[in-house]
């Protein structure tokens, strides 16, 4: 009974007009990452998911994107994903397939003097597409303390200083651990930021972020000459959004290359 | 013809359940709201708008919001909000109707030292509403800058500092401008925010905020003390969340008072 | 040596101005919810965490905050929150505590006519609050379809429909599921939402919508007429919101209700 | 006196790395834009303003873009955007420059029967940038109905319908209106969305909708074959987003295409 109702999304269109993405968004599903000390954690990610569509057929199948998510019984993980895409690629017969994916993804960290532990947050994001080739780009944003040299340097004390946002997005070569960017994220910029701070802490990252004045400019810089020298890195943007305290808008700036 | 569509909202329920809150959310419109300098400024606000249904109706004309939105030719403005009300209250033959309207609201300021002019944007919001008596609460949301008292106590240069959200909402006896709630707000935290600033500027900035270290905690019991003093204002809520330099997280304090 | 350094929150303030609510916010953290058929589910929570603050105490140790996250070492869960809770008033020698945390909720539905499983997503929040007696309120926002019964009945054929979002917030007497308050929410519209059905399920939901057309006022008068029968529930509120697909704005109805 | 504090920012960076984009964003400032009918409209433009910066040069003294906003004295404008990129580019002696603005924009509309009028709000972004050459993207977010064809067809009554966001930018050859790309947009769908429907209206927009069934992939295509068509267009995208009434996420389709 259940196949004699029409299918409408299988019913020819004419118009011989391809369509580039069709798919599902906005859905949020549990999901385990790789992490480097515990293996895999477990975390949150919201998906955005796309096929093309052919010029002859009037319609997608959305549920099929869903039900290709389910037949990952053991859920759905970073890990597979590129599997997920080339289930959903054969099933759809599409020739392209993209899988865009947001986290967020927790670390412990160590309080820098008085070695008190706490769990930090940081917004994550997957790319991986496939046209003719596969493309991955693995992003995270982690937000560190930057101080402003400008300020320093005229002022008699004192030197506004605040939460930057500093984003890196890399294809790579040989595979990158988050936890790698999120440390090399972190320190570039005047000093890192930490949930738990006891006064000897705090004692130190004021002191730190003030002998260590970076503008975003610096940030992105700093950051393009350690992605250009590291070898796993083919291709990397690089970003820097400061919550400027004495302004009610953000400095930003933004570097990207692809290398040879 | 039009008059012989049933009209299903006039029907009767026979549950004897009357609802608190019934209308429509999410819509923006141009408005124009009081300015003390050039009389009134142009802005857009988003409206939620409510009354209660009597226990006997089945459902509400919601587009009767909106005529009598459309009713006012010559626009809405903060000065016709309480006339909307009563209007829609009469329409809906209502004992209660709220309204709520947010809106960003513009001001120049001149910069401390070089007086140069820049705008400043804040998120304003008028809460109106009617039961046995009308009730109207104001409320402004100011950036400011704060500097941590504990981390310039403790370290031997530098302090920690952030743009901090100032709240201020009050219900008053006698008119209040919104330009006063703003400069109120702008005079709690350790330095006050600019849109543009010179050198020099900067450099009082980051001077004042260091001789001036606040804790969200001083923010809102330095605005609890004006505002008790304040025989214009009979009650206040005040309020202080700051984007922390140091942490990704934000801290807050809240006082809130209704005076005798 | 740590001791030594000042302690500038435990200082002395003489305004003699006490403060509601001083904490911390924007916590995002990993925490287990209480699952009624697998024991518990992970899941992450985002905090609001407040205490009051004595007149003559200048500030608040934010970071005791965390540590007192930090000490449960199995990490957070809705069943701990109230130990978390009175940990932290005792720590901070508070007379009030509150807690805010909301999270992201998964449960597996089966289509219901294909019987296939998808996972479903519903934001929970949990308010917990201690002044002199313990105060707790659950709520969960949960997707349903909503007919619009004017529609249906003027239309020759169709009616316009919608993805409504009801809201469900108890405080009870005896113990209540989060799926009871889902299964609630998800009896109260014209249909149920699935993240995924087969052609077969989206007949049924298309025909059960249309015959059993809802006002957000019927929503919610609904759930009033369940909740005030149900008795573990000894206060409720109830909210539709439908993002109405004729206009750009949304239609909004509450009921709130304290029982004797 | 002012011009003795050092410059720090035109200070010289040795490590030979430009940046790509170097400026300030989530600037909130009121605007005009061109109105059809009215020939200017008041709104408010969010805007994020780059220049790239030169390898030798340490920092952006980001207060001149705001300053260089605050030279157009009459305020700022659609029409003088790319006026302000050519100042912004001079004062900077940038290579590039690059302005991005979004802002609600308002149309009256009259209701498909009754002809009451009522107020529209659009999402409108504008993308104005310069490398070596000028190009201008203007972008327009509109709601319309969808209704499901595969609903529609497979049941004996009714059909899933929902607020839909179909989205249009276009690279044009010849000056194109924002309400021509609106009213192209709202062409594209089941039927229109309007903000006040009387009865007669509301039977109109139901009944129009379910004669006119439409797939996001219908409303992507057929915008592509009007804008394929249109002379004056020589680059579109065009996206629809529907938020779907029977599941919790949405359906997504786009189509790019730049024409020779």
């Amino acid at each position: 009974m259940f196949d004699k109702l029409p299918d409408i999304q299988n019913s020819i269109d004419s118009r011989n007009i391809a369509i580039d993405q069709v798919g599902v968004s906005g859905i949020r599903l549990p999901i385990t990452v790789l992490d480097r000390e515990k293996g895999v954690q477990h975390t949150i990610g919201e998906f955005h998911i796309t096929v093309d569509l052919r010029h002859n057929l009037k319609g997608t199948h959305m549920s099929r994107f869903i039900e290709e998510i389910n037949n990952f019984k053991e859920g759905l993980s970073t890990r597979n994903i590129g599997n997920l895409a080339e289930n959903i690629r054969k099933r759809f017969d599409a020739k392209n397939v993209s899988i865009f994916v947001s986290f967020p993804f927790f670390r412990i960290k160590t309080a820098p003097v008085s070695g008190v532990p706490s769990v930090m947050e940081y917004n994550c994001k997957l790319f991986f597409s496939k046209k003719k080739k596969k493309d991955i780009i693995i992003q995270v944003d982690v937000p560190v303390t930057t101080l402003c040299p400008c300020s320093k340097e005229i002022s008699r004390y004192g030197a506004h200083n605040q939460r930057t946002i500093v984003s890196i997005a890399v294809r790579y070569r040989k595979f990158i651990w988050i936890e790698e960017l999120i440390r090399l994220a972190e320190s570039a910029g005047s000093c890192e930021i930490y949930s738990l701070l006891k006064r000897v802490d705090e004692k130190y990252v004021t002191e730190k972020a003030y002998q260590n004045p970076m503008f975003v400019e610096d940030v992105v810089r700093k950051l393009s000459e350690k992605l250009s020298r590291n070898e796993r890195v083919k291709w990397f943007m690089v970003r820097a959004e400061s919550l400027e305290s004495i302004h009610n808008h953000n400095a930003f700036a933004c570097i990207v290359k692809r290398k040879r």
